[in-house]
C-alpha cells in the first residue's frame, strides 16, 4: 500500500512517499469487525502465517498460532500482518531510494519509533476501511506496538494482547543492543551506513550482532539442555579460533544465516525503536497515567525463563493497568525456552490464546 | 622468574624458555609456612595490591583486600601474586618472541589451561623454596585455579578459597566468550592473530568484546541503579549511531580503555582457558570424584546477583565437596553488584575473609 501523505515521526522528521507491505488471511466480515492486527518483532515481517505458492519452506513466523482452526483462527478472523517502515522485508526502508536525493536512504533513513509504526499501521487500516480492530497482538517488540495501540488509538481496538514484552528496556537490554550496534557500525564495510554505495555489506558486524541476540533469546537452561558443554569432536582440540563446542557451531550458523538476508541499517533502526520505547516517560514515569486513555481489554503473557523481558517486566505493566483500573488478565507460563517461547507451540500458552480469541470471536459475531 | 625447563601443557605442547612475573608482599616466616598465593582472573595480573613507586593510581586489583591490616593481612602473610603464561602483563605471552622461530608467537602461542597455569605457579613456588601454601585464593577464573590447586597439588596447600566461581562454564557462558572471540578474530586488523607483524591492533574487536564482558560482570539491578534509562542529553536525539544513553557512554569508555592496553591473542587464550575448565570431565562428570584427592579446607563464596557465575554454580561445588566428605564452608553474600562483587569492598564479604584468614594465621603461627 502506497501512501502519498508524509508520515510525521516522533523525531520531528517526516517519511515521504512510502509504502507498507502487508498480508491478510481470512475474510473481513460485512460489519468489518473481525480484523486482528499482528505486529512483528525485530527479525520478522508481514508474513505471519502460511506459505508462499510453490515454497513449502516459507512458513510465516507465527504460523503455529495463526491459520484455519488455529488459536488465532483465520476461519473466523481477518488477520493482517504488516511490515513496518524501516524494515528490510518490503516496506520502505534504508535500502530504498530517498525521493529527496535519488539515492538509497542508507544511514539517513529517518529514525522510527514504536509510536511511528503504530501510526503507520493505523493509516493502513484507514486505507483498508477498517475503523476498529477486534484485537491487536504482538510479542516482544510486537507487544510494545500492541500496548502503544491501546494508548494512541484507544477507540480503534477492543482487545490488546501483549506477549513477552516490557514497558521499556532496562539498562542491560539497551547495553546488549549497543554492543550489537557497535559490532555493526565499527565493521569497516559499514561505511557510516552507506555501504550500498560501496557495494559492501557489514557481514562481520551482523554476524556478531545476531550471535549475541540469540544468547538473549534463549534461556540458560535451554542452552544447557540443547548444547551443554558438548565438543564438536568429542574432546578439546586446543584451539582459540576453530569451533570447539556445539554451542559455538550453532551460534556461528545463526550469525552466518542472518548476515545473508538482514539489513544492517534496519538492525540499527529496530534496536533503537526498542531503546526509545517508554510510554511512561511523557507522564513523569507514571505508566498507569500512560494507560489512562486506554479502553481495550488487556491480555498479558510472560514466560518464566525469559530473562530478556522477564515476568517481572510484564508484572509492571499489569500493575499499571490495575492502578489505572483497566480490564487486564495476566498469565505467567512455565516454559523452559526463554524469550523465544512466545514463538513456540507451548500447549498452555496456545490454549490460553485459543480461549481468549474464542471469546473475542463471540463478541465479534454478537 | 625465568624457567629453562619446558612446561608440559594439557594440549600436549610444551612452553619452552618462559618467564613468570610475580610480586610478593610481606615477609616469608622462618618456617616458610605463611605464604598465600593469589590467582588472577581475565583482566588482571601479578599486581594484586599496593602501588608502584611514584604512581599513586597504580593500585593493585585486589588492594581493598590485601595489605597491612587488611583482611588478607600482609603483616602476617607472605602474599604472592603471579601473572600467568599467555597473559599480556609481563609473563611470557603471545607478544613475546617464540624461540623456535625468532618471531612473536602471536596466534601460535600454545593454548594454555587452568591446570597449566597451576602447574606453572607450582614451579614458581619450587623456585621460591615454598613447599606448602597456607592458602590459595582467587575469584572467578582465579577461583578455578584455586580449586585446581586443591586437586592437582593437594599436599601443597592448607586452605582453598574460591570466590564467585563455577565448576565449569555453562553453554551460555561459552556462548558469550565465543561472541567476544568472533568480534576479535573477524576484525580485519586481526590478521589471523599475527597483527604484530602488520603493526596493527584489532581494536574494534577488543572494544566489542570488552563491552559485552562488562554487561556480564554487572547485575541487571546494578546497571539500572547506576545508569537506568538516563539520556546523555536528557532526551532522545533520534540517532542510531551517536551515544544516546548513559549506559552506552559507559560501555564505550570501558571498551576504548581496554583496547588500549589488552592484547587480543591473550583475550582468546584466557577465554579458552575458561571454556576448557571442567575438572569433572576426567571423572565421567563426577565432580566429587575430582575432589577425592583434595585435602585442603575449602571456603566458597558467591554473590546473590552474580548471573555470570551464579550461587547455584558455587552450590554445585559445595555439594561435590560434601559428597566427597571434604571440609567446606560456604557463604552466599547478598550483594547488588553482580559478578564484580568479588572485587568490591562489601562489609560482610570482607568480614568473612578477615575471620577466615585470622584462623589461618593462627594455624600458621601454632
Amino acid at each position: 500500500m502506497r501512501f502519498a501523505a508524509p508520515l510525521p515521526l516522533a523525531s520531528g522528521a517526516r517519511l515521504a512517499d512510502y509504502a507498507l507491505v502487508y498480508e491478510t488471511y481470512g475474510t473481513l466480515n460485512a460489519a468489518r469487525s473481525n480484523a486482528v492486527l499482528v505486529c512483528h518483532a525485530l527479525n520478522a515481517s508481514h508474513h505471519v502465517a502460511g506459505t508462499h505458492a510453490g515454497q513449502p519452506k516459507s512458513e510465516g513466523w507465527w504460523d503455529n498460532l495463526i491459520g484455519p482452526g488455529k488459536p488465532l483462527d483465520t476461519d473466523r478472523f481477518f488477520v493482517i500482518g504488516v511490515n513496518n517502515p524501516g524494515s528490510c522485508f518490503g516496506s520502505t526502508g534504508p535500502m530504498h531510494v530517498d525521493p529527496a536525493t535519488g539515492r538509497p536512504y542508507g544511514a539517513d533513513f529517518p529514525v522510527v519509533t514504536v509510536e511511528d509504526w503504530v501510526d503507520a499501521q493505523a493509516r493502513l487500516l484507514d486505507a483498508l476501511g477498517i475503523d476498529r480492530l477486534a484485537a491487536v497482538i504482538g510479542g516482544s517488540l510486537g507487544g510494545m506496538q500492541a500496548l502503544s495501540w491501546a494508548m494512541r488509538h484507544p477507540a480503534r481496538l477492543a482487545h490488546c494482547l501483549a506477549i513477552a514484552t516490557a514497558p521499556n528496556l532496562s539498562a542491560q537490554n539497551i547495553a546488549f543492543n549497543e554492543v550489537a550496534r557497535r559490532a555493526i557500525t565499527t565493521d569497516p564495510e559499514f561505511h557510516g551506513g552507506h555501504y550500498y554505495a560501496h557495494a559492501t555489506v557489514p557481514r562481520r558486524g551482523l554476524r556478531v550482532a545476531r550471535m549475541l541476540g540469540h544468547i538473549t533469546y534463549l534461556s540458560d537452561d535451554a542452552m544447557d539442555a540443547k548444547f551443554g558443554r558438548a565438543y564438536v569432536d568429542g574432546a578439546p582440540a586446543y584451539s582459540t579460533q576453530r569451533i570447539e563446542f556445539e554451542i559455538e557451531s550453532y551460534l556461528r550458523y545463526q550469525g552466518d544465516k542472518f548476515s545473508e538476508y538482514f539489513d544492517a541499517n534496519t538492525y540499527l533502526l529496530i534496536t533503537r525503536a526498542l531503546d526509545y520505547f517508554d510510554p511512561a516517560r511523557a507522564h513523569g514515569g507514571d505508566l498507569a497515567a500512560a494507560f489512562a486513555a486506554a479502553t481495550a481489554k488487556f491480555q498479558l503473557v510472560s514466560f518464566t525463563t525469559d530473562w530478556r523481558f522477564s515476568p517481572a517486566r510484564s508484572r509492571e505493566i499489569v500493575k499499571a493497568l490495575v492502578d489505572a483500573k483497566r480490564d487486564v488478565s495476566y498469565a505467567e507460563i512455565a516454559a523452559p525456552h526463554g524469550h523465544d517461547a512466545f514463538l513456540l507451540d507451548d500447549a498452555r500458552y496456545h490454549a490460553l490464546l485459543r480461549a481468549r480469541f474464542g471469546q473475542i470471536a463471540k463478541e465479534v459475531s454478537a
